[in-house]
């Protein structure tokens, strides 16, 4: 297929299934958070996914492939994201994958109450100071909780889940207070945790959740995901999450 | 001093400062949950300390050592284990501990509302299923839920410590969510947390968690705490926590 490229952009490799995506360094490219949160994740043959802030659509490349899934709709605000990634869909041939140009914040409405089994999200981390971030930089959007915030997307994807459905996020785990609380508040009882750090002597840098709505508390702690060795290869582990 | 001994009871080394404490195996045992929390929690000279269910005195007694606190409170409410605790203090020959044999609930109206720098507590962790578990089996009532629950505990170490105070805990990771909510929801704001794990591969068993009354959210988490090598010696890190 003839895909066109803007100024900037080129065609990366996503490492597994053959999967490629357009990426543009000046303005967005996809991290490690994403491929774990891909691997992380439970999901189930036949699944309706949501990906509140897609981004360049990297999740819904990643999640289409496990589990055979029925369909996955990735929600972008930024034109120039949500351009790319439908056409990262294009790119990769995939019909099972909706890229919608919107603001996620009651997106719910758009989509509906309660009819999907799934809603990750790789939200922004960073909580903008005041005056300090331009609102026209996709980097800095996708960044900070500028056009939506950690509240939006929990409550946005408890109204868009089933009951009994799952919600996994990638975060930081200075955050994780605010996560707990707003995903208990928003009927999402946290179940699955994990923490990723570089090293083992290293300081958490990710942290993993995924939550079920109307869930009873009662939350497994994984063993912490160390991403490198010693000598700078990828764990085991993490080859996997990469190569399988 | 010529300190009584019940039957079954021994003295113990607690490897700190030459301290010593009375124990009986059959009743109770303190773990490395408490040597743990008595070097996380972050003390300053002349603090005023609260130990919610103190059982045989553990932590008033590793604690009183560090950083000249002015006094340690220990609130316990079986009659074995504080009078143990009270014979643990003498045998030590410490003036500025003193065991209170009483119910945490309320504890808040004998000792004054906002009185301490910093209260800590490695409570019981355990929900109790019905019918299962004996009010009398002094071990039972030290690791379930029977006398008290998370929520008594968090709500009276708010009600005694000052605004800027802290309150330092270890429980299990499974109750994070909880904790975190509950804490947020009295005052607590957490501000550090750090797991710990027996070896790099395996399932975080322990959550330490200090918060301050009144405190911003923001929250640091520290790098998980491995506690053996892989020839099954302690690590440099828990070793410097026992021997100095």
């Amino acid at each position: 297929m003839d895909i066109k490229l803007l100024p900037g952009e080129r065609i990366d490799e996503l490492q597994r299934n053959g999967l490629r995506i357009i990426q543009n360094k000046k303005v967005f490219s996809f991290t490690m958070d994403s491929v774990l949160l891909s691997a992380f994740v439970s999901l189930t043959k036949g699944d309706k996914v949501v990906d509140l802030g897609t981004g360049t659509g990297v999740l819904p490349l990643l999640i289409v492939g496990r589990k055979q899934v029925k369909e996955v709709i990735g929600i972008e605000i930024q034109d120039l994201l949500a351009d790319m990634s439908k056409r990262s869909v294009e790119l990769n041939n995939i019909n099972n994958i909706q890229i919608i140009k919107t603001d996620l914040k009651r997106i719910h409405e758009k989509l509906g109450h309660e009819q999907y089994d799934v809603v990750v999200s790789n939200p922004p981390y960073m909580i903008p100071k005041t005056g300090e971030i331009s609102t026209l930089d996709a980097k800095a959007v996708a960044r900070h909780e500028i056009s939506c915030n950690l509240e939006d997307v929990i409550f946005e994807a408890s109204k868009l889940v089933k009951y009994g459905g799952k919600f996994a996020m990638v975060h930081r785990p200075e955050r994780i207070v605010d996560i707990c609380y707003l995903m208990r508040h928003y009927k999402l009882e946290p179940k699955r945790i994990r923490l990723v750090q570089s090293r083992p002597d290293s300081t958490p840098r990710i942290l993993l959740i995924e939550g079920i709505k109307g869930g009873k508390p009662g939350l497994i702690t994984l063993p912490t995901l160390i991403i490198y060795e010693q000598d700078g290869s990828y764990t085991e582990e993490v080859k996997k999450i990469y190569y399988t």
